[in-house]
């Protein structure tokens, strides 16, 4: 059968989503996930290409049945070019509330840059993946951004290193942290990666010669750190950083001597600030 | 070597963990995650031996450098024969709060349960695993329990119905709901994945004949759903439920016509209710 | 519209999996994956209780356009009741390939087991969960049967600690075993936990109080493996056991110096061994 | 401690990796798994910028104790910038066995490329992102490639068709193709996508207007499809088509109706063709 000859054309079909719901239920949040979609990110040393993974949505008016799932793609497309910071991804929001006819929307997106490392004596060369997002919500009198980093770290046990007569168990851990910023603040994900990194024991690279894994080894058993005081770390020197209007900071560690992990999380705002439009 | 003839016994040496932190940050949460232990959970037709995964953290006072990951393992161990319940998670959230000395402790566990299916209308029996999961949260003068269950269903879209000559598209969708309850309420995992299969378009199965696959073919083309109407449905059940202190309800389909889901939120609380001890 | 009430009953319409299919292509395997049932396996200290995940498959004949997938739930309802050990999967395997009127079937299933951990000072109790499976395979004239385990080890680098004045990075790492072994045979996924742990630096715990936490870090120490090291060991331990047909061993450390994984893999069969009926 | 004040330099220390190993054991791989790194990708309307993830393994001679893991980074950092296609990775492949002095090396890599995409009827533009990826063996007289897509699209039963009055169930599947070709070859990433898609019963589309869902419903339920179906008519094609080396196909679908897959694979090797240096 062909399309093109049916006799009920979509356009006289009823327009589903558009009808009235008599409910009178408000939906927080509808909209789409796991939406992949390439994207450029704008980073230290220009813009990287990386590959996004996204949630859009906004919020349903009681009286309206369904969303328009399309509207979040038309946007994504008309956004998609250039490179995104947290004003762009502010914008997109913006956007998406605006077609969607809505009071509020939400924008997440998840996606790996790669910073430049170099390896700490031979000075070799590599890249290091890392796990940034964007968060961002949208009303017409507020607005609320917060950009994330999960930096993968090495952390040595203060109480193996302690109560031991020689060797301390270490691991890989992550600290994640995701830190409320303004729009127009000039926070980057490299900035909170140093933070992240600061706080472990010593930080980790994909390319190590022996003179460097020598020099790692050496400086994580100097640097003994728990996951309490990772975070506790993190959280010094977000406190004293006034682009960070508030923040979590979560340290997972992969132990090396159990099958599960040790965490920590500290959740902070500061104070006086207040999300403005 | 052999630890025995080690001059510095670890009880000589210093408690690092139990040393005084001298930075005044309390951490919110610090604890184990992703600890995998057996468990014994209270259905309708008795106790159902399952694996779960828990993270059980406590508040951390600032004065504190470290908490004592061992006693969580101490707390699971005390209380892991006996089936359990809400109001034994809530037991055992105490006891971790009381062991690690701290102000709030939190649980979270996951595992699967199995609920016995029917086909339509063969009536040949088989089990549907559904992921289940308490949380739990405990400080001395306020408790606070949440069940949860994340339902396979399966949903028709309304539109595609309204404007096709023939045929629907539709996809496996799943319901998560986390309802706050009373410790020593009555409500069951079970009585919530009825509240997620009544709300979708048909309920899954995993064994259906030719007749049953006739049977929810047609069930689910006569009972269209976006997942909007999946959430406002579960909503408007979920309010009706005195047992029901607040919740929060998520649907995601994992649309057959798109490589990415479409999500709907609503999020509730009972206005007259307060956590008790 | 009531089912009941339609003209062309399943009965009678056309049974379209029974069809014969004129491409002429076999199909190697098709049936069902990511199944959940509720399993209980033979475990040294007596049967335990867990969840499985299934794949169930048959060889479909060119000449069929289609196997019956209910009929391996029928298959999973029918034998699902009593202990599993690896005969009891094989007749599993060879049930399903009976009902199926197939020249081949082949199942896998994954599962968590408990095992019991004494801290190896203290002497403390605790559970620890390993990932475990069978894979099978039924014809005519032959069978062939697999176990696997999944185990975390504490490895610790000899590199590292050989460059290094003092310490020496260590991580958590994973031993994969899959062993072929005779249906009727008597090797237990005990036996191949042991031959993992032991190709480690040092096993993991659940469950360490501050003077074994000192023991495993100073044994760690003094027996450190690369992954090299790992999978010849397991190798050798292997080969030298009757019991073991062939095998395949994967060691993969979660390296604490870096954010990628150091792999090594050995596969090996008895040269003399063959699959029998 | 200054690392620079040490009176054993790593320069002296032993190479532990390069020591021999007694125990007369080849290891067929050992490597990095895990790896991310940024790729360019040769792809029809020029070169994608997409995250990576690599595994990188060789065999190791039974003489020797450990491989030297930094070679891999090393590189991947040589042939990092230009756009890859299968003869590059190939050449990837044989730098990394001559680097690591190895009888055979062995590469995987996997990244999302991005296909422009219309909509049926409106013609609305998006993007689809595709699982693919690259696994290249070499020797030092053979080499092996082949290439593989993952993609998405829309299935609907057969069988629930014929025996329902009216509709099908129907679900997103994946098709995942891996298919042998030889390193000079000109089969693509696109050519593989488009086999997938021919072989369901309905692409699917990140953006679909109302018209375009009413002609994707109805063109999937025109041409309804099991796994064992599309398995077979992927075969069909890869097998005429004579860059094709060789290959497996396996269909997953995720059954709207169940909470498992459904699934089909088919496997085949051109009868005459051998792999070649």
């Amino acid at each position: 059968m062909n399309s093109a000859a049916l006799a009920i054309a979509p356009e006289v079909a009823r327009d589903v989503q558009a009808e009235p719901d008599p409910r009178g239920i408000t939906i927080e949040r509808v909209g789409i996930r796991g939406l992949r979609y390439p994207i450029r990110v704008v980073a230290s040393d220009g813009p990287q290409a990386s590959v996004a993974e996204w949630e859009l949505t906004v919020e349903l008016d009681a009286a309206r049945r369904g969303t328009h799932m399309s509207r979040f793609l038309e946007a994504l497309e008309r956004w998609g070019t250039d490179p995104f910071d947290g004003a762009r991804v502010m914008s997109v929001v913006d956007d998406v509330r605006e077609r969607l006819e809505a009071r509020r929307a939400d924008a997440r997106c998840s996606f790996v840059l790669f910073l430049q490392r170099r390896a700490p004596v031979s000075g070799r060369a590599s890249l290091l993946g890392i796990d940034c997002s964007f968060e961002a919500s949208s009303e017409a009198s507020s607005h609320d951004l917060r950009i994330g980093v999960r930096v993968p770290v090495t952390t040595l046990c203060p109480c193996s290193k302690e109560i031991s007569e020689y060797g301390a168990h270490n691991q890989r851990g992550y600290v994640d942290i995701k830190a409320r910023v303004a729009p127009s603040g000039l926070l980057s994900f490299e900035d909170l990666v140093e933070v992240a990194e600061s706080a472990g024991s010593a930080p980790v690279h994909p390319l190590l010669k022996r003179v460097d894994e020598r020099q790692v080894t050496m400086q994580a058993y100097d640097a003994p750190a728990f996951v309490e005081d990772v975070v506790r770390s993190a959280t010094e020197t977000l406190c004293e950083d006034p682009r960070v209007l508030g923040f979590v900071v979560d340290a997972e560690n992969l132990e090396s001597i159990h099958d599960h992990s040790a965490v920590a999380t500290v959740r902070w705002e500061r104070p006086w600030t207040t999300s403005s439009g």
